[in-house]
């Protein structure tokens, strides 16, 4: 059960120092010098700090982390299948503890401040549904922490790996939330079956969609005109996401134009995250400015693909910035729009944000502005969710460790 | 005067765990369980912690940054012309106080674990020689703490502006290490005159060479091999570094082989640090691996240019690796050696790294590797520049103000 909480000076995005009564684990006044509460409540004084709603990823890969196992040297090879193959060889190898390990980075990304997770769990016909149990586990001990939705996602391929369907078939009867797609055409090399299987899935299960899409121009953009078609054909307007879309960044301006209309007719979602390297990236602010739902996540955290990426939202903001060369404030506001509302809206939470009568998923940290949080990242000063502190100085609360019994708060 | 001190279990990269004697300023003895000093000596245990040696910034801007003047809503037009008319502006109207400023951020860079910058100082015919005086003084006040190379830098331009020439003889006159050029095409729109202008400097006053190359493709391409055939005819091998060089990313593989040559008879040294953006970024590991000497910097931190930079080395090698996608730890290790080694070849600091006689600069941080600090960039547990403790857990151990004369240690 969550005490009250007060409030007291702290700066939300666009609003001068406010103080915020929290009751029921919602938050109840927002204003300028409000009264404090005649019941017992918390007092917490901000000091003029800054305060974010819970920030929210909507594009990670819990299951995929290998924090905590000792540094991996990483040797994988460039190509998208050296490092599919080399991931599912070393997890049977390993013999990796799924629960084990999201929890590890789940608790990381509560340090952050990250109150909601979409992330999606391999489901292949060498390790099947052992990653998806797993997740599910973490899902439910920590569901106090964070909210962790859960996308079955067929990593090594679908139709080419039969038996894969059946897989994942399983997960959304037992749980999963959204069924993924992946690279239609390069991975699968039937982009019309596979997306009409993965349609039928969700159709079935009457679920929404995230294909990761990595494929490069042309191509790439007809896998996203294939898409579309579906969305139209069983109105599953506002149900899809295309994650990665490099193509939009490779192809020309008429046809990009087309393509942006396609989203807006069909509301299909777009994530984009700032990718390392030197590919091609969607054009974040046009499709934004253009009314395209856009989400943005860390992707994977410390996993067989790479050592890059951190569970921090402000790093994956600082990120997205840097490589689509925001620079001015509005730019990285809206950057910040994209990691808070934005992710909200794909993850359908209704109620969200710094308001009356919305759940108390608050950040608040040091900084000048929201905007210089994203450029010095401080430590998470205090993580509060659902009118409960989960987090202070960038620690969690509650070290007890669910892998361990001998821990304990 | 430095004390001694002996330096139990830490990790240089590559090498177990070993003690190290520092004496008079410089490194003795390095090696495993060695006996500690019979002399009076300050002893630290580092508990297994990494060591780097100190790290270098071999191009910053440290008179362009706003640190510490409340946070500078960016609104500037993306057309580097902009930019630049836009901060020389700025400048005049704000009257900056460019020792105040240089102080500030050069104080941040300690902290960070910095111990030599090569920083350009702007000078033009509006704010004539007051960022380099106020430069200038800082490298005085701080020599104990940090080195700093001083490049008289063209910004605005060179020829475009008549009496820049002047101004920046009178800079190398007065203690300038450096003369600087800036896109010889697209600035002062006569390439061969600007080149030529630079280079009669650098034999005049005999110093090393630096030019900031923005120019895209064939444009930019052409004004490295006009770089490359001054170099030649006067033999200034080993005396030019070219930065930024954009359009080493923006040319055919033919065009980019016979430009690698060129670098290499000439010796020309590439400066990339991984820019902000989605344009074209120098090979920088196929250079590297060519034998092209390489360097890297931040750039300007905190500027009228944009927030995206951070005076640290770590974030810096971090943002190397994610632009050009380096995930495999060879990469990250070879980002890392560019940051130490390639800065300090570019410096040409003869006496560096972690060895015997080796001036005793070195960084101590918490990690499992080097490799994992570039992604954790922890808190530089402790900073030591000739033999001296300068900062402590990130923070300065001097925390006297130069500009504030009621500050004191």
């Amino acid at each position: 059960m969550s005490t009250d909480l007060f409030i007291r000076n702290v700066r939300p995005l666009g609003i001068d120092l406010v103080d915020i009564h929290v009751s029921n684990g919602r938050i109840g006044d927002i204003g300028p010098g409000l009264k404090p509460p005649t019941l017992d409540a918390e007092k917490i004084d901000g000091s003029g700090r800054l305060v974010f709603p819970g920030l929210i990823d909507a594009h990670a890969h819990l299951d995929k982390s290998l924090l905590g196992l000792g540094w991996q040297r990483n040797e994988v090879g460039p190509a998208l299948r050296d490092k599919i193959d080399n991931e599912r060889r070393m997890r049977v190898e390993r013999d990796i503890d799924f629960h084990q390990q999201t929890t590890r980075v789940a608790r990381r990304y509560i340090e952050y401040g990250t109150t909601h997770i979409r992330s999606f769990v391999d489901i292949d016909t060498d390790i099947g549904l052992k990653a998806f149990e797993g997740l599910m586990r973490t899902r439910q001990d920590l569901r106090d922490q964070v909210t962790i939705q859960v996308v079955a996602f067929p990593q090594s391929g679908m139709l080419c790996r039969p038996g894969t369907v059946d897989l994942m078939e399983d997960a959304l009867r037992n749980g999963a939330e959204l069924v993924g797609g992946l690279d239609p055409s390069t991975i699968d090399r039937d982009p019309a079956r596979h997306l009409d299987e993965v349609f039928r899935m969700a159709e079935h299960f009457d679920v929404d969609i995230d294909i990761h899409l990595h494929e490069p121009g042309d191509l790439g953009a007809f896998s996203v005109e294939l898409i579309a078609e579906r969305v139209r054909a069983v109105d599953w307007r506002g149900r899809v996401t295309i994650s990665h879309a490099f193509c939009l960044g490779g192809i020309d301006e008429g046809y990009l134009q087309q393509l942006i209309e396609l989203l807006l007719e069909n509301d299909i979602a777009i994530m984009s995250h700032g990718p390392s390297g030197t590919g091609t990236i969607p054009p974040v602010e046009r499709l934004y400015r253009a009314g395209v739902r856009m989400c943005t996540g860390n992707d994977g955290i410390r996993d067989a693909w790479g050592p890059l990426n951190m569970p921090d939202m402000l790093l994956r903001a600082f990120l997205l910035a840097y490589r689509n060369n925001f620079r001015r404030d509005e730019q990285i506001e809206m950057v910040l729009d994209i990691v808070t509302n934005g992710n909200a809206r794909v993850m359908k939470l209704d109620k969200y944000g710094i308001a009356p009568g919305m759940p108390a998923d608050l950040v608040i940290v040091d900084g000048e502005t929201h905007v210089e949080a994203v450029i010095e990242r401080p430590p998470r000063w205090l993580v509060i969710r659902n009118g409960n502190v989960v987090a202070r100085d960038g620690t969690l609360v509650d070290q007890s460790d669910p892998q361990d019994p001998a821990s304990g708060p």
